[in-house]
């Protein structure tokens, strides 16, 4: 199988066709972009980390019994897809208070939450990614309202499943984003990446930050933070 | 009845006890305040034409069988409430496309929506009162989920009587807020004050706004306006 026709360039990825109409082919790139694109720098080496962490935590999923896009990863920086028709939310799971949360309620970043909580963002670079509820779902018309507890449920799940990974990684798994999108059959999968770019993993010893938080907040380097966290996957997989 | 000892004093709203526990006395203010109290002036008049609408609105919600904490207008200024515990969410239903909601999603004020959206903020002036989902209402433990459906059915069933109200005005009710609270017997009881300041309203014929954004946005004299409204609702009164 190979990459045919560019049929999306992204701020991260590249999407291609294959001989296969179902499947797509991605190409993760060495771009480091933040604040909604406003931010973007080139990094040597992240699209091969991305593509390498994203495939190793989709396995993790595929062993735990987690429906998604991923089929297998082609090369370093490459990786093929199913194709999904995504659902243009951003699906954003937080276990810790950090980032946007702990500014909306005027808190430190670091207290753990009682419950997850599930957050909606819709997808729209002109509008800034606005955060949203579920009415404004409806009123978008991305969603129903079965569709939407399902979202919910399948993020849920799924922070449970990588609640579990990262922690075997010595990893606080604190926040993360998610986005599915609906097979030929008609099911919600999930799709998109997991990786630093997606999570906000704290070093369960340090607190130190394994995410992209070091490039948005410029205090370290992406390549060797990221490295550290494939490197952690890697042992795993070692151990195995 | 009087007003004893003073217990509050809001931005629009001063609130003192009265010889009976579970009575307080309102007085309402000859102030506007906009953009969470950045903008402030002294309006002569406008305390007056606030509580008699809201009164008229309360009577009218009473006669609909809707529960509120609204027990009777004592001068033109005053007027008594039953004592609630106040939930610290603002209840916003809205039914036309207008104000933040406009901005949210990049659309023009004007188009009607398919269903009224609910949405909750928090009611917090340090933090500029967020907007926040039903997650988020858990997190700041101030509802449970049963008492988040009862907020979001009781907001829409006041919304369809005050279409009602309104567009008996020649009024289109755009959008409006609510807040709600709890009574002695622990039941979630509607409160604070439904008026020019807490509602968006059109003109049907001209489209003019008959509401607070006259002020906020400085395209007319607030007092004009909301004797406009009075009148309406006095003649609709008068015709019954």
């Amino acid at each position: 199988m190979t990459a045919n026709e560019l049929i999306y360039a992204g701020k991260a990825k590249k999407l291609f066709t294959t001989d296969t109409p179902d499947v797509l082919w991605v190409e993760y790139l060495d771009q480091a972009t933040a604040l909604n694109g406003l931010k973007k720098d080139t990094v040597i080496g992240k699209g091969q980390l991305n593509n390498q962490i994203t495939s190793r935590v989709f396995d993790y999923l595929t062993a735990k019994g987690i429906k998604h896009h991923f089929i297998k990863q082609e090369s370093a920086t490459e990786q093929t897809i199913q194709r999904l028709s995504i659902i243009p939310l951003e699906v954003v799971v937080r276990n810790v208070v950090a980032g946007s949360f702990a500014k909306r309620f005027g808190l430190e970043e670091g207290a753990k939450l009682a419950q997850p909580i599930v957050e909606f963002y819709y997808k729209k670079d002109e509008l800034d990614d606005p955060f949203i509820n579920d009415a404004h779902v409806l009123f978008l018309d991305v969603a129903t309202e079965t569709e939407i507890a399902e979202l919910k449920a399948q993020a849920l799940e799924i922070n449970q499943v990588l609640i579990e990974l990262f922690n075997q990684l010595g990893i606080q798994l604190v926040d993360f984003k998610l986005e599915f999108g609906r097979n030929q059959a008609g099911e919600i999968v999930l799709g998109d990446e997991i990786s630093p770019d997606t999570c906000r993993l704290w070093d369960k010893e340090t607190g130190d930050h394994l995410d992209k938080d070091v490039y948005r907040r410029e205090i370290g380097g992406i390549v060797s933070v990221y490295e550290e966290v494939l490197r952690r996957l890697e042992q795993l997989e070692g151990e195995k």
